[in-house]
C-alpha cells in the first residue's frame, strides 16, 4: 500500500488503498482502492469504495460516487460527474479467461479491451450501466438505471434499457428545449441538426 | 474512526467504520461505513460493504442488504428491507459541484439535495435505483432491477425501467388480488379505488 | 480472520476477509470478504469489494469481477464470468425478518431461499440483476445491465428489463447465426429446436 501525492492538500482516508499519484486537492474516501498505473487528475472526490483500475484515466474536478469502478480503457475528461454505482465495462463479449476453450485461442486482458470515453462536463446517473466502446458527449446526462449501449452526442439526456434519447440539457444539468432560456442558468440554446448550440 | 453504542447487544465488524451511535440489537458487517450524523434505529441488519452518509435517517429493525448506500435526505421508516446494490439517489440533475460552471451558480451539495421516504414494511427488490424525491408507500414492493422515477403507493408492486405497477402484496409480502386470502398469511384484502384495503 | 489455503499458489489481498479456505491458483483481491461456508474451486479470480456467503458454491477458473455478491443458494459452475456490480439474489418475496408481522411467520433466511444455477461457461454481463430460482445455461450470455426474470437455455444471449432473447452465442462469447462458422473460433452451429447446435 503505497500513499504518495504531487501536493500538501490531498486527503486519503486511512483506509482507502492509493498506489497511484493523487494530485492536489483530490480526495480519497474510505474502501476505495486506486491501482498502480491509474492517472487521475487535481481536484476530483472519489468516494468510497470506488475502484479505479490500471489504465484508467481520469481529468480534473471529476467526482465519482460510491462504489464506481473505472476500468483500463476508460477515459474520464474534466468535469465528469458519475454517479453511484455506475458501472463501466471494457469488454463487449466476456468469457472467464481461464476458461479451456478461451485460454487456447490466447484472449488477454489487453487484446479484449474497448475503450469508452465520457466527455467535459457530462454527467451519468445512478446504477447506470455503460456498454465498452461508446463516446458520452460533452454535458450529457445520462438516466438514472440507464442501460447505455450506443454513443450520446453532446447535451443529450437518454435513459432507459436500453437507453434512448429524452430530451436535451443545458450546462447546468437543467433540461431545455429550442429557443428557451435556461430557468437555472439563463444560457439560451436552439436545437439544430439534432444539436443543442449555444445562442450568442 | 470512532465506535459508539448505546446498549452492549450490538455488534460492529473489526473492518467496519461507524462514526455514528449503533443502538440495541443493530449489526454493522464488514466494510461498513456510517458517517458521522447519520441516525440509524434498534435491530438494524446492516450488511458488507454498505454507506449510510451523514444526514440519513434509518428507522428500527430496518435491513440494508450489501453495497446499500443511503444519502443525507432519504428517511427508511421501521421495517424496511433494502436488497443488495439498491442505489438510492439525492440529486435530480447531477453535475460535478467542482466544474467551473457550477461553481459560479453556487449549488452546494445542501441546495441540490431532494428527500426520498420508504414508508413502514416496505421492500426494495435488488440492484433496483430510486430516483429522488419520492415516497415509496408502506408495505409497497419495488421488483429486482426496477428504475423507480415515481411515487408508489402502499402495498404497490412495480417492476421495470421505468418501474410501472404490476399487482398488489400482502405485508407478509407475497402478491395478492382483491377478494382473496393471502396464502402465506391469511390475512384479506380487496382493491378499492386503486389502493389496497384489508378486509376485517 | 482466518486465511487457509490448501496451496501455496494462492494470492490473497491483505485488506482481504477470506474465512473459508481457498484453492491453488485462486485470486482473491482487496476489500473481499468470503464467508466461512462458502466454497469456492480453483484458479478462480475474485476482485475487489466481492462478497460470497456461507452456502455459496462456486466452481474453477470462475471469475467474479468487482462487487459481486453471491449468496448462499447461488451456484456457479466452472467457467463462470460474473462481470462487474451483478447482483445475485435468493429470495422472492423479501421482507425485513425482524419485522414483527415477519417474525411471528418464522421465516428465517434458510426457509426463504430459493436456488439460482449458473452452468458452465456462461457470461453475466455487468450490472445485471439475477432474480432467484432461475437456471443460466451453458454458455450462455447475459447482457450488460440486464434483469432476469427466467431461466435462460444455453447459448442464448438476453438483454433487457426483463431480459429477452436476442440471439445465440458461440462457446468463446461471440454472437452466431444458423449454419455459419465463428468469425473467433471457426466452430459451426446451427439453430434446431430452438437450440443451438454444434455442427461436426
Amino acid at each position: 500500500m503505497t500513499r504518495t501525492s504531487t501536493d500538501a492538500c490531498v486527503f486519503i482516508h486511512p483506509t482507502a488503498i492509493c498506489e497511484a499519484p493523487i494530485k492536489g486537492g483530490t480526495r480519497v474516501w474510505a474502501f476505495v482502492h486506486v491501482m498502480n498505473g491509474a492517472t487521475i487528475g487535481s481536484d476530483c472526490n472519489i468516494c468510497d469504495h470506488a475502484f479505479v483500475e490500471d489504465g484508467a484515466v481520469i481529468g480534473n474536478r471529476v467526482t465519482l460516487k460510491n462504489g464506481v469502478m473505472v476500468w483500463n480503457g476508460v477515459t474520464l475528461h474534466d468535469d465528469v460527474f458519475v454517479g453511484p454505482g455506475v458501472v463501466f465495462t471494457n469488454d463487449r463479449y466476456p468469457r472467464s479467461l481461464r476458461m479451456p476453450e478461451i485460454a487456447k485461442l490466447g484472449r488477454t486482458a489487453q487484446s479484449i479491451k474497448v475503450p469508452t470515453a465520457v466527455n467535459r462536463g457530462a454527467s451519468i446517473g445512478a446504477g447506470a450501466t455503460i456498454v465498452a466502446g461508446i463516446t458520452i458527449g460533452e454535458f450529457a446526462m445520462i438516466g438514472a438505471g440507464a442501460v447505455v449501449t450506443k454513443s450520446v452526442p453532446a447535451h443529450r439526456l437518454v435513459h432507459g434499457n436500453p437507453a434512448r434519447p429524452a430530451g436535451w440539457v443545458c450546462v447546468c444539468g437543467r433540461p431545455t428545449e429550442s429557443d428557451e432560456s435556461c430557468s437555472e442558468c439563463g444560457r439560451r440554446w436552439r436545437v439544430e441538426c439534432d444539436s443543442l448550440i449555444a445562442v450568442e
